[in-house]
């Protein structure tokens, strides 16, 4: 009948801030970080958008991508050369480009001006992955990847940290004070949906947990990004919820961007095209102006 | 090793949609429920907020609460004469008003003009509620508890059916079927958090589930409401989750207002006060403009 | 910045225990209520069998099943005469028989000498159904309908309280506090399966929580029951469940027996026949030795 | 207001069986991997037991617990040179002991001749890791880490698969693809508790999920695993929930085993002690043989 309460739970309590992840956390209630990551404010007023497509599928592909969304408004280009997959097999369309990709994306990158965040999956390939990345991404299942993320954390680059589906606030925490721990202090969090009982969809797969964000931005002081064509994978919410996260105080917006969603290589019910894009940036912009914010 | 997919599994199918709550569901894209109750328009570009206290405390705290919230901004005055609690004891503190605090809400309401919205729980007290609410309250605990939907729906008045913490959106709109069912069609759907894996603080219980909002308005015809306070349990996250809650498209807002929140009677870390909800309102209404909608 | 640890959160406390449901709580280590219901023992080394069909479709059915679950050695005869659909539509075969159910019940009680448990919906046919129950049956819908509880408490009758599939450990023990508090004191309190993200199947919808059996044992003097039938919703994961359940502490066992399940005019998918009910009464005796229980 | 049915929820449907892990899916109903490790009969009537320490604390504690834990009926040693931990802080006591740590377990097993399981969290340490270890453990954090499950796979060791406690039956299965995918055949599921919504105490995160046994047994002909310490968090629970484990069919169980729990270096509330230990061998055995298997 003897229950401990000085042992911790799932979710965060005061003695967790101060020991646990003292980097992370804020040292005063207007603590926020600043910084640029190639000439982009990450902290301010601005909410910088990443926009692409979900994998660099091929040189047309993101040359397309790259002029489009960086003449509608992206701060970066988004897309992955590198994706995990969930089962081993790989079809065709349904591949990763790799080194190829990387080689695509510098050009995109080089031509048409946009810095570029692209997914790291492996310490092997941190070198090609650092030499066209403004910003590396660290995917939702190699959040508590410790070793990589030392590694990651290292290089020195920016660093966007994934939440994982099913990570609490603390756990993900805990992962970001890996990276500051090694001295990088340009981290950026991610939310991407969590695993809940209900997802209102039988196809539907994850929640956009806005909630996090307050919630976050009342301990840490680092910025967070919210990825809704991820976490909601329908193309109808994606602008509601990009919408709402804005409001709620995201520092920045993850979004799947492609020419022709419905023959994406992955994942075909998330993107949106160029035209859902535009509109959506032009309704971000009031929003973010609502709240004292601004897109660009 | 035969697995059927013709059975249900949690979340909506096509097949539910047509089978399950054909009144309910929307009969084509555009199909959006436009009533007035009170006078106060519901589908239309108006997003209508409802404030007051968590309970009906005293005759002076409505009075005092129905006198700001109109002043500020609010179509309808809340408050809660009856409550469900968790156990069943109560403190001289936290207790429930009944008969007399629904007296109190009818001076209230005449005085300043205002429609109430206020919950029943059990049948043999549909009359005196009727005789002052506008709208009937359901709450989270009864929503599945259709005998008592059925004899709410009876009664002619319209329903806000609060979503249960641990319900499906399937379960939800089955629910809000058996109302529709009895010819009742002013029927408001109401998020007010829903239990998760986690809630960021050891101390936090419930998360608002925005992406209910677009999944509900895709299929349902029904205004969705959100009540971010007590989702969020933590008057620092009403504000944001308020005003992601509008920008996701939320017909109506449902806020708890207090003089002073520290000493409300129940949940006093979840209310804020008038000057929170003047500056919420007025942020509100940035953020409705941003969608094309209005709050005043 | 300032995070309230004093404040309730999820899940149970020390706190909670002594002030919150004082009555269920144990009052020692070793406390454990023991109580006969119509000759049955409970709290004893005996795990109690309640069996039959999901709803009492007939008076043929019903006498079948209470001859058969009689005879393989079921202890109580279950079997729904009312029964709460998530829809309010209702086919010829999927329907409730209600005061013919009860008629028939009462019948098959008599002839085969079992004792009943069903469930009662509704403070207006608490008379009829406490004719023939010798346990109130209270479902996971109405777990949290407090006023109703209180009216099923008055009753004297031994009540069954089903555990909400969204709902904590601390909330149905605060929902038993309310029948306790009434002077009832024959309360069984019933695990059925809860809403989690992950349930295996497409079209699986709840996860048996076995955790809660110790959890609970550890606080409560109260005997827990275990319903695998509802809560896998699939036949085969029927009998590895219960004897997990059994071997896990449980102190009874509800089981859904059908003649012949594909036929079953609700949830076809998770009913054992008479073949598989006598084989697995065989297995649960074995697993109960082992843990110096008895099934017979 | 379409609905797609064809793209995958979050649960197992038909279609993934054949598509998504063929290697993993039985090839028919008594599809069954047996084999051996180290001499110790996997996927047969026998339930191995991994007992001992949650970390190689220190010589003198690993070869204690090796030589009690065989003793009393372990057919593996557990203990981890290696160990994740959410923070990157260690105190003194907390630490991993690493290389040392592996020829502390080397020792142990040399002298009291029992197999060694233990985790492998970097592909830069399989070597020293594969030299001790006759099974790699592959941690919850790591379960989605497919080049590490792929450079794991290729070494021919027997790997035990923990799943990840947000992930699904699917995830789990398409990481175990992986493995066999690269020809490794001796492949074991571990099954360590998962995240919920409701885990019973304020100081719990898990809850172990057994019915995950009959529903991967149903699809994988590979053998299931069940830690009840990890996934309970709390010693009085881990009995009960290891006999339940039992019941539900589990092939093999994992527990940490302390000579002194209060003072273990991580996790104090969770292990048992050598007589805890030998009381739950007993009843292992007894609900073993009423399910027809045997632990010794």
């Amino acid at each position: 009948m003897a229950i401990e309460n000085k042992f911790p739970g799932k979710d965060i309590t005061i003695e967790d801030i101060k020991t646990k992840f003292p980097l992370v956390a804020k040292k005063n209630k207007n603590h926020i970080s600043k910084f640029k990551i190639s000439g982009v404010e990450f902290g301010s007023s601005l909410v910088p958008i990443f926009a692409g497509p979900n994998m660099v599928e091929s040189y047309k592909l993101i040359m397309d991508c790259a002029k489009n969304v960086k003449n509608i408004g992206a701060h970066f280009l988004r897309g992955g050369a590198f994706k995990p997959l969930t089962f081993p097999y790989r079809s065709k369309k349904y591949n990763e480009t790799r080194l190829d990709g990387l080689k695509w994306l510098k050009e995109a990158k080089k031509k048409f001006d946009i810095p570029v965040i692209t997914e790291v999956m492996e310490e092997k390939f941190l070198d090609p992955v650092c030499d066209v990345a403004d910003i590396l991404q660290i995917g939702s299942r190699n959040m508590q990847n410790f070793p990589f993320l030392t590694a990651c954390a290292k290089t020195g680059k920016p660093i966007m940290l994934k939440r994982h589906y099913g990570s609490s606030l603390r756990d993900w925490l805990g992962a970001a004070e890996y990276i500051l721990y090694e001295g990088n202090k340009k981290v950026l969090l991610c939310e991407r949906g969590v695993s809940v009982p209900h997802t209102h969809r039988s196809t539907s797969r994850f929640l956009l947990d806005l909630q996090v964000i307050p919630a976050a931005k009342e301990i840490t002081h680092l910025p967070i990004i919210s990825d809704p064509s991820h976490a909601t994978f329908w193309n109808p919410w994606v602008s509601p919820m990009t919408l709402a996260s804005v409001a709620a105080g995201a520092d920045g917006i993850m979004l799947e961007v492609h020419p022709d969603p419905k023959n994406s290589a992955v994942d075909p019910l998330q993107p949106i095209n160029y035209k859902e894009f535009k509109m959506l940036v032009k309704k971000m912009n009031k929003i973010a102006k609502a709240v004292d914010r601004k897109i660009i």
